[in-house]
């Protein structure tokens, strides 16, 4: 089943990023290619792309997007062939232009990386891959055709990676959830969140396979649905039992007992544990303590920034009052009334039973660094 | 601007119940008129009209569509004039027919009760009415004419009398708003809900009539989204500065300190003071707990249920799991997954700083009977 549950979210072919557009499930599901920068922010920005890890790998590989729309004749072109084979072929870069200068190559990359990691503040795999990837084009590279393969082999490593840390954290994870588990979720953290099959979905993914029953039950997740969307998607396409329900009733369910634990994903913590997550966590983690249930946070190592000692330095994307007062084009609210829109929340590490990465599961008192 | 807020949200006129159909607000205000018992039950369960007091108004005027819908024949009807006027004439119902026997109308009123009272099993102010309006036809009346007469009379008085609890409640309620207030409310309990101006928002109008200075925070409650449709259209309506939010993004709210307190309706209230309300509500009240601010339920005295020691005896409806999984005629969530959907949830005592009615504010430990 795990493998099944391995999605083609962001991928990098023939020059064009792929990325099944999530804005369109469970409707449909259509793999969009983009050929430009712009192409590639509008989609990050849009969700069409969206969990951390995957917004890393879609981040690295747009990079080269930008290069290939810059310079892309015809005669060379990006290509990615992870995961389905181990390395890809530098072969099809042996074309890209004589004239181009190391210094023009460079500065396209530099201004290209601001684009990405500007378009999304708070994720920071966002910005911890485009930052890895400048410490290539800021390297030792000597030919513009070499520092082009560095830079595929190095967006490949990150896609790899991905698909190795979710195995591992879903199997430390794994290890943490009952037989006959109920477990509580909040937005999307499977194979659509990343290029593997899921940090915190991951887990009950992981646990499914090592033979435990699981039912699934899925905040919806407003204001843009990814539980009820996306998280129930992957559950159902997965043979797993799901059941949605709204934020409000998590209350509710958490008092009646059938809830073994809740898991989340994240997308930033600080070095004592605080973690920002999807607008509403907070709430469900607050919930989860009145009830006596556990509250776990799976993510992976990337997402943890040492430099932010706690919660209260972590930036909170305020998005578009629309994405409340609208839904699929009819108005929810009148013409004009405010709406608070922050697309995350930060819950305390006081709340948190363990923290879940691909290294392990760690219990409080948190202090990573 | 209080009366400005008295809306024509239930009324009985040429023997039909006027409605404003609230599940048509924002976008659209428009009022439709119910004449036969199916479509008032219909326009109940669908909740075109919803809020505890005003289903008492219509349950009670709903009865005496039963009657014009079975005997009606253009020679007579039931019409009330209540709020314009103080007591309806009956003059118009002389033409009922003579050889309509007590036992049929007593039977058909019977049967109508029953079916209303079922519509909604939570909602104690519709058996109520329904309860206060059976002790007419089952007293001393002697003549068909008188009775139709005392049926009218009665539901102008839940009418009349619902107005008048508005009033007191909101003055009542008012004294607990400090000036510059952030005030934080779930569902909607304005003039929509109620014939007046509303229990909870009503305390709102009330402050703002006192000359303070209040900012509503709305909950958009979702599934059926009355806190973004309909509170904020009665705020925005009224000139009262209103920002809808997501449930989720209630404890990232209430920890940022903007909110002076929280004030929700009630559908129903146990002995000891617990509170069954829209699902979401108990949620809220947690969330407030912890962040130290103080939670306030405001609701007419129909609503208490001394008959119920507390409130794990209350029932609550579960409600079609498409509410969840829709919206708008958009799927939200794939075909076949299950949902959980409580139409209500219940809110211990111990998180309610003061219940509010007509009759005063009252603070734990709460004892009605």
């Amino acid at each position: 089943m795990r493998e099944r549950m391995i999605l083609p979210t962001a991928r990098l072919q023939h020059g064009a990023l792929h990325l099944i557009d999530q804005t369109l499930l469970p409707a449909e599901y259509r793999i969009i290619e983009l050929t430009t920068l712009e192409a590639v922010c509008e989609a990050i920005y849009m969700l069409r792309v969206r969990g951390a890890p995957a917004l890393g790998v879609a981040g690295a590989y747009g990079l080269l997007v930008a290069v290939q729309e810059t310079w892309g004749d015809g005669s060379w072109e990006f290509h990615s062939t992870v995961p389905d084979d181990e390395i890809s072929s530098t072969e099809s870069l042996a074309g890209f232009p004589a004239g181009v200068s190391m210094h023009d190559l460079c500065a396209r990359l530099d201004q290209a990386a601001r684009t990405i990691a500007a378009t999304r503040p708070t994720a920071v795999n966002l910005k911890w891959a485009v930052d890895r990837m400048a410490t290539v084009w800021r390297g030792d590279a000597t030919t513009t055709h070499s520092l082009l393969a560095d830079l595929l082999d190095e967006a490949d490593a990150i896609h790899r990676e991905d698909l190795d840390m979710c195995r591992a954290l879903g199997a430390h994870g794994a290890a943490l959830i009952p037989d006959d588990a109920g477990v509580l979720t909040h937005c999307n953290t499977g194979g659509l969140a990343t290029s593997g099959y899921g940090t915190a979905l991951g887990v009950v993914f992981a646990a499914v396979e090592a033979g435990k029953q699981v039912h699934v039950f899925a905040d919806e997740t407003r204001p843009l649905l990814q539980g009820a969307r996306l998280t129930a998607w992957e559950c159902h396409r997965g043979g797993i039992p799901v059941t949605v329900l709204v934020e409000g009733a998590a209350a509710t369910l958490l008092s009646q007992g059938s809830v073994s634990c809740v898991i989340v994903g994240a997308d930033r913590i600080a070095a004592n544990g605080d973690t920002a997550n999807k607008i509403g966590t907070l709430g469900v983690a607050i919930l989860a303590q009145r009830y006596g249930v556990p509250f776990y946070v799976a993510a992976p190592s990337s997402t943890i920034d040492p430099a932010l000692s706690d919660g209260s330095a972590i930036p909170i994307e305020q998005r578009d009052a629309d994405e409340v007062r609208h839904f699929a084009g009819v108005a929810t609210a009148p013409d004009g009334v405010h709406a608070y829109n922050p697309a995350f929340d930060v819950t305390p590490a006081e709340l948190i039973a363990a923290i879940i990465t691909e290294n392990g599961a760690v219990r409080p008192p948190y202090r990573f660094g």
